[in-house]
């Protein structure tokens, strides 16, 4: 039956795809704010693609939409806006707890901060 | 560094207490609002408690209160409440597209809808 509820083990491991329906990564897990309960980021993992290493971006959750047909989340996102997106590699830890860093993040991908 | 974010898949896996330490279950997921992005519920397995069979229970995220020194989430509910609280046994799916059983469940944890 149709409903509005995702679960996160069902989040985690689905593809992100540009508008044009390129692969660019696949969710890795999603951020939850605890003070909200919202959805913060998703943690997309890309990896072989335009020369980037495998590498996490914490992509604002606003700037995903589901996309039925593909089964897929899409970003509109250029590669100048990757080129420019806060990123970590494998195991590091990103630092978020610094809220300026969360404002990069949030100029990059042009969506309206979470937590205002 | 201390921050209000929490991964998905660290929420996962995280026990669920009572506030006088005894442990009730263990996170299996959580549900994400698609409208809204919010977290909506976290399902939590029980088992071999108090007699029941292993069942999911979801339970409101705004009824759960991380306890930083046990590591474990920790819900205020009684036994009563847990007789009475909507479950699924294991694979099968919860009727997430039904209102009203949404309402029965916010009901029983005494919690505001998640949706107003």
């Amino acid at each position: 039956m149709a409903h509005n509820l995702v679960a996160s083990d069902r989040v985690e491991g689905t593809d992100v795809c540009r508008p044009n329906g390129e692969k660019i990564g696949v969710i890795q897990r999603v951020m939850i704010d605890k003070l909200s309960g919202k959805i913060a980021y998703a943690v997309l993992k890309f990896g072989g693609f335009m020369g980037f290493a495998e590498k996490h971006f914490p992509v604002p959750w606003a700037s995903l939409k589901y996309n039925i047909q593909r089964e897929a989340y899409e970003a509109d996102v250029t590669e100048e806006q990757l080129r420019n997106a806060p990123s970590y590699v494998g195991d590091q830890e990103f630092d978020w707890g610094d809220r300026s860093g969360e404002v990069a993040i949030h100029k990059v991908y042009r969506t309206p901060h979470y937590w205002e």
